[in-house]
């Protein structure tokens, strides 16, 4: 899946940025570095080799095991678990479920990616049931949280919900995490991070991303290894996770002639990330 | 699966090219870049990151979708199907039928990667199964195609047909797609594509393309993106794909130092094609 | 899954190097491109890329057959079978006994890597099954090789064994070769290869291979391609396969800048290498 709705590289105001920010972005990739979270990957197919690599090289320890006979044994040692609905099937929903409970019973945080909610009635039920069993962060590109949202926003109304369509998705982005208790974050040309009351922008990334397949799923797995870090202040950890990323593909970028050469050299780049580039180019800044 | 029957780079006279290949070749893919058609890939678990990013690069939309459960919901507004049978299982079989049956219904063509059709009797059922379907386009290696055009020959005349084993590629290619009332194209030293009458060589690519695995299905799913620009010309949609894949490939292998890095670069030429090397260098002939 | 153990580049003794082995794993490689030796994989999802990728460099042919339905066809046309439980799920366990089983009918060699063997009891039975069907060669990471051993001789006496966990991976790799009459390699700062009686060193690596996903599943299958070429002698073809691909990682590090491009480098060098540098850079020797 991709996100045709990213779009960076257009002009803008310099956000307000505040150098503590990049601090705290640079203790988290330290703190991953150091404690090597487990992460817990239930992911479509298209996404394990990018999201694996992307763990590995922000210095966290992926685990692709989805199979509801391991959920019981294995979850409750995972630090974080990341759940993402790309290749949806009705075999892999089950275990969906039970990695989220058994997440949430140990007290340890899982991150929804709800990549393309709107494709189907079958994966828009899928997700509205995981975003009953409380995700810490839920992610995703304006489209599929506007989906996502209205959706939620109409089932708790239990009636048609007009004004929606006309919401954009920051706002869209507040209504699900009131809703749903989770942070929630819409991937564009700036991240938009909110748990419903603050709004927080992180300005990192370039808009070659969107071309590499599976971009939006790697960094909603880097999230929720940020997140195990810090679940107190999952928003926080969120902007985090989003910005490094970001800026991994700002290094690469200057290195790359195209989509292909990007994915390398961003994940090269996101491996080799020191604390000077990170506490000085982490862009992040309050929104509202 | 690789295509070990595929060999280039040898020495052989300049084809005859006619310069609106070039002109054709230029429109069709100015014309998925403009368009993004939305591609649903049912593939195999090997080929679909290549794939995806394949698609990314020409500028189309790739969708990795093979739940049956979806099909109904999702397949209708895909503008080109492709099926892959080269990690086939008996679960996503069903998937397969009902997406080839919901494209022909919704009048979007789809295209059949016979990957390893001879590898088992459940695997060249399935193929026969799927060609029945009316696929727009077939493609697959010499073996594939042959073995798959003698399976349906044999079927048609209810008895074993002894002439096609010293029967060449084209000519089976010819005869599966009468049979078939697809486009059929044999990728090789020069991938040919006939529609039973015609016959056209695409002459673009390099030999290290064997080496890099999911190459020829990720070439196909492009094949699914071009026909989707120009449904009643699939035969010309469908040289034009290969030669523009065979021509990033031999751009990348200016840079490449192994498949690897040739993988790399061919994705990055790709994305970055122009109209002057697209025209000037897309080689495509009539050979009959 | 990744190999946290893995630990390189440390410092230590010269290991004593035979002349013969460098030829010996010349052999082997030669024999491996002018053969293309057909490698079954049934291996998880996040390795498929990169093991049809290294399995292409080095000149085998792979085929990603994992249907229950295509095992009696095709497994038999296998020159080797490479089963790796990384992303085991109830419906792939069948087909992995399956091609177990019709390997050791056809008498060609199958390959284990039981990848976080431990992460469940489900995961664990799971391997001992096949544990019991016979492998050539087992190849883990030192947890993996301690879980599996330990678990193999609990079953065997019936009863806790409270030695286990002050065994180290050496004498665990032993027991495990003595009770499944496998040969059983241990990767590391140096890869440790027994047959139960004699142990031999691999020292050819780099630390930052396991910063990239599926590096340990992608030298199995190179295990399973080699051991075809000569099965009598599996250790000593286990030893070279392991040694080659550290060669090729070394040759890649010096192009690297991270992990990303490390993979690449080294998947090109892997394609590349010639009979000087593996005669003389291969690095195996006699540990006991």
């Amino acid at each position: 899946m991709t996100e045709a709705s990213k779009r960076r590289g257009d002009d803008r105001d310099p956000p307000k940025v505040e150098a503590r920010w990049g601090r705290r972005a640079w203790e988290l990739l330290e703190a991953v570095r150091r404690r090597a979270p487990l992460v817990q990957c239930i992911t479509n197919f298209v996404s394990m080799d990018l999201m694996a690599n992307a763990l590995l090289a922000a210095g966290a320890s992926p685990a692709m095991v989805h199979c509801l006979s391991e959920i019981d044994d294995f979850t409750p040692r995972a630090d974080a678990i990341l759940i993402n609905v790309g290749t949806l099937s009705d075999g892999w929903l089950p275990s969906m479920r039970a990695a989220a409970t058994a997440a949430a019973r140990a007290g340890h945080p899982w991150v929804l990616d709800p990549v393309a909610v709107s494709a189907s009635d079958f994966r828009l039920e899928a997700c509205l049931g995981l975003v009953g069993l409380r995700p810490a962060v839920i992610r995703g590109n304006p489209s599929e949280i506007l989906g996502l949202s209205s959706a939620c926003r109409i089932r708790d109304s239990k009636g048609a919900d007009s004004s929606h369509e006309s919401m954009d998705a920051v706002e869209a982005a507040k209504s699900l995490a009131q809703a749903s208790g989770a942070i929630v974050a819409v991937s564009g040309a700036v991240d938009v991070i909110t748990d419903g009351l603050q709004v927080v922008g992180a300005h990192n990334g370039v808009a070659m991303m969107q071309k590499i397949t599976a971009t939006g799923c790697a960094v909603t797995a880097l999230i929720a290894a940020f997140v195990s870090i810090d679940p107190p202040n999952a928003l926080e950890a969120t902007a985090c996770a989003l910005s490094i990323f970001g800026l991994a593909a700002e290094l690469g970028m200057d290195m790359a002639n195209g989509p292909a050469s990007l994915r390398m050299h961003m994940i090269d780049s996101l491996h080799g990330l020191d604390e000077h580039t990170v506490t000085s180019r982490v862009s992040i800044s309050f929104l509202t």
